[in-house]
């Protein structure tokens, strides 16, 4: 379709030169061209609906780049891409070489800093507003996050510093009362008892009739007159934990009322210290299937637009996990599940169903999920945390201080491990593996098939000790040979087991090394680690018999099995030759699974290769 | 001197026992057992003489280990360890193989977790207080925190999830005004608002002239009756921002009172439901000294009873990288300061003094500190952060996704590197290496001297991009060979430069290397890396050519410089040998450095046995 104003806006002065009247257009012509991508591309449909008109604003009223606008996460920041020169290209919106789902500095200068991990955005905008300060200029540094964001203990760290500084520092609260699951928690509550306050649905006319007996509205007005208007609204009202943080508070508004929003931004900039501005919007508004399932909406893969329908995608590791839990539960009261706010993408749906006393959403909070699962394993649960391997990094310290060295079977189920395509640089799996490597006396699994999830998950359950994490990929299973059965050990090993060539791989490098070995003109076998921490120590030996070795990891390389393994055979004096093809020392960008597989070598294709360039070099 | 009644106690079924009117004498004996002992061993001494009345009644009340006492980062608990059976060993405090300087549960089953980290405590005892509501048990959880471990983000995370549960969960906020270093922050201003309400300083006789027109006080009384007094005096006061998380609020009430702290307990109780009781007390109180210099006596090696002094240490990597910092700043107006409420321990009290609108204290809050500097970074600013070595855990994922990958510039100054001696598990600083290796694109320096520490700085300052890290080890410098001279650049080798063989150390590992030499009866040359990420191609290249490696690592093994050597030696199909001795997979206790360093084979000492051996057993 047609987008008449939206095609002639290449960065903000664009935006900021149109007559108001045309803004409820623009406002359409931006829900068309998001509809119409992400239901292509797949990508965050109902958060990027719900800040038009505010994306809007915030380009009408600020100057950006010299004013940063920090998006929290960067999920809701295609909108922002849309009027800062990128629509031409939106089409490619999370393709390999493509825009980004997220903001990413190299993309444009209106992106401030790359994005994809919540509840930071006040903490970066607060570093940027306290260096305005000392430089002495009078940029703003605005940080704009949901109510989801509002759950992860960063956000407090920065708004408790935020308080007494004296900076420009301006705090959009997007409240939708949704983040990505259904919101949980006090402070949720807490936010919805504010927005039901009986005077906010009138705020909006009360505010007009009020303003309309000023003079000269609607006219050109001084700058100082419209200064004192925007004060008079900002003491409407007010709410007390935001001024306990040392926020002038100001709210909450109509988030879709870019003549109300821009009034407030522009108050908010007068004040010249820090403020929160709590706005009040829908999530997925104006497009009817989201709204009604936000959730479902919130990150989506394509969809039909007439039907609201999603394109099926079938089976995979999540909902393996899920049902099987749920199962677990049935036959054992102590099994409890934990997520921070991923109810739905972990799988667990069915068992937040079925047994709402022992599951927990306890928002945006890695750090807490760990250590409560560490009071839940003291007190004789066995609790479940499942998490994005990526987002499982917030939780580092508890693993190590709450979960490994406290030696309470704290079990992490992983999801998303590995490359996982379109969301890029911050969402790619692959250091867990590294990181989990460094803490002592934690047990690791990565299972190859749905059904050796489910044994590793029984094995977790009941025969290790202490902290244990089962990783698996997003997607589906693999195809595995009909004559590989896995031994339910801790390594198993197939092909050709005379051979003197070995490769190593765990996890779905499994499917891809099986289909090498076609490739491959020579005898070789394929070890394969189930429990990749601890390495068990006949693994080991039997590679230390092999004359040449290679292993393919879908980890970073730092810290990778592969590294271990490498010592492991320098302690045994190993002379043979040994490779280890794994991602080296960078980050990841978007691409599908399949192109970053093949990137990096870590394909069936890349496999042969390596191992046939290998033996060209080194047999005369 | 003798301890009449702190002899005789040996669980806490014996302070229970004890008359009301006996209990002012065991404060005192408790705290000069503390004084006694602190002043022989070093260790917490502030806190616990701040919660010596707090403890009392906590095991008057409660009836541990069926209710569950959690102690946020331990540095408080020396009281509960003399109440429950450890007087008789407490003269071993933080001694090898003696008492733990925090909370352990291979010690005591009063011990619920270890501790050491801070604002854990409400999340574990959530986690517990849940179990028991699954379960149906009527036990308590009892969280214990100071307003120093409210400014970390987890509690936060923890509270919010707590309002909402049913649980007999007891969260007990000290208020000391202090923390560590003196408080900062909008929630210790926002603290300081309840304390000094007009009311305060009346309560106790207002509520006990109160208490007094109640029949049959201070007589036998029914549960019920005591009960109704409870909930009176709970409404006495009430404080908004606790009862916007769904707790109900206690307080403030004086927290040196053992009368009104039992019957707060017992009010607490009574309540069923989760209850934040807010108490106030003086850090270091009973010992003029540390009530003068709360901060100085938070953490303290050896001092003078009489005099307050403490046993001067001399100086140190700490007290050289402060004063280094604020000549910088003298010359850059861009560097700027950041702690996590460290400002002592981290040798930057010149820095805050000299510049303080370019110093922050962030309160404890690792997570918002790295991210913040990210901000500064992006703003042109030069930011150090300036951090413990196991604090930085907590902020390994804001490392990655807002240091790394953002190419900022931001500077972590990692104090207490390697072994860190007397605190124990939770204060090694022996995985910042392993996980800052996990990271793309950071660079890391491990100086051997001032001198060098002096050098990498301005590297990390001018020459090199990104996240940098300068990481250095507690305590002073080690002498090196007076014709050991740096050549600034990435590794040095010193020795017999022809010989075949290579001890490979960085840091302080350089001067047990150095010393080492004497012993072995063989040419030796030591490489040096001063930049142990990433690793110069020219080391590699040069230790390729010997015959035989030994890499000593002040580090845990997995993830190490060594693990990555290894297998940089593999890729050039190295075929000498390679011996790697670090700390294997293990968390280390309390010992001295010396000690610690020594059992791990990584004094000089322990580096001839290692080179020795490999050699009677590889030659013929």
């Amino acid at each position: 379709m047609e987008k008449k104003y939206l095609q002639s806006i290449t960065s903000p002065a664009d935006v900021k030169a149109l007559p108001e009247t045309a803004l409820p257009a623009l406002a359409q012509e931006i829900r068309e061209a998001l509809i119409e991508t992400v239901s292509e591309t797949g990508g965050h449909l109902a958060p990027n609906l719900g800040v038009v008109e505010l994306t809007i604003a915030l380009h009408r009223v600020f100057h950006s780049p010299q004013d940063k606008i920090v998006w929290d996460v960067g999920h809701q920041s295609y909108v922002h891409k849309l009027l800062t020169g990128r629509y031409d290209r939106f089409d490619t919106l999370r393709k390999e070489g493509g825009i980004s789902g997220f903001t990413r500095p190299d993309e444009s200068e209106h992106d401030i800093f790359y994005s994809g991990h919540s509840s930071t955005s006040v903490s970066a905008a607060l570093g940027i507003a306290e260096a305005n300060k000392i430089k002495g200029n009078k940029n703003y540094a605005i940080a704009v996050l949901g109510d989801g964001a509002f759950t992860g203990g960063m956000v407090y760290e920065a708004l408790n510093n935020a308080g007494r500084s004296d900076t420009r520092l301006i705090v959009i609260l997007n409240n939708n009362e949704m983040s990505i699951s259904k919101n949980v928690g006090a402070v949720a509550r807490y936010l919805a008892v504010i927005l039901s306050r009986p005077g906010y649905s009138r705020l909006k006319s009360r505010t007009e009739r009020f303003l309309n007996k000023i003079p000269l509205v609607g006219k050109p007005m001084s700058r100082g007159l419209s200064s004192v208007k925007s004060h008079i609204k900002n003491f409407i009202y007010s709410s007390t934990m935001f001024e306990q943080f040392g926020f002038r508070y100001m709210g909450p508004i109509d988030g879709h009322n870019i003549n109300v929003l821009c009034d407030a931004l522009e108050g908010a900039k007068e004040l010249n210290r820090p403020v929160l501005l709590h706005i009040h919007t829908v999530k997925g508004k104006g497009y009817d299937y989201a709204e009604k399932s936000p959730a479902l909406f919130h990150g989506i893969s394509k969809f039909d637009i007439d039907s609201g329908e999603p394109i099926f995608s079938g089976d995979n590791y999540s909902k393996q996990f899920g049902t099987f839990l749920a199962d677990m539960a049935e036959k054992d009261r102590r099994i409890c599940a934990v997520t921070a706010a991923m109810s739905i993408g972990t799988g667990l749906s069915a068992f937040q169903t079925k047994f709402p006393d022992r599951f927990f959403d306890v928002g945006i909070a890695e750090e807490h999920a760990v250590t409560f699962c560490a009071g839940l394993a003291k007190a004789g649960m066995l609790p479940v945390f499942a998490v994005y391997s990526s987002f499982l990094q917030r939780a580092y310290d508890q693993i190590i201080h709450d979960g490994a060295l406290q030696k309470q079977k704290v079990i992490l189920a992983i999801d998303r491990a590995g490359f996982v395509g379109d969301d890029g640089e911050t969402h790619q799996g692959i250091l867990d593996v590294p990181f989990l490597n460094t803490v002592p006396d934690v047990t690791v699994y990565s299972p190859a098939s749905y059904s050796e999830l489910k044994s590793d998950f029984v094995r977790a359950f009941y025969h290790d000790e202490g902290l244990v994490a089962v990783r698996y990929p997003r997607g589906a299973e693999l195809p595995l040979p009909d004559d590989y059965q896995s031994s339910g050990g801790d390594f198993d090993v197939y092909g050709d087991t005379d051979a003197d060539t070995a490769l190593v791989v765990y996890g779905r490098e499994f499917a891809y090394a099986c289909a090498a070995l076609a490739a491959l003109d020579r005898a070789v076998k394929i070890v394969k680690f189930n429990k990749i921490k601890p390495l068990h120590p006949d693994a080991v030996t039997l590679l230390a018999a092999c004359k040449h070795i290679f292993f393919f990891e879908e980890s970073e390389r730092s810290g990778s099995v592969g590294e271990a393994l490498s010592l492991l055979l320098a302690a045994r004096d190993y002379k043979g030759g040994y490779r280890h093809i794994a991602v080296p020392d960078t980050f990841v960008g978007q691409a599908s699974p399949a192109a970053q597989l093949h990137k990096y070598g870590l394909d069936a294709d890349g496999m042969a290769v390596a191992v046939t360039a290998y033996f060209n070099n080194h047999e005369t």
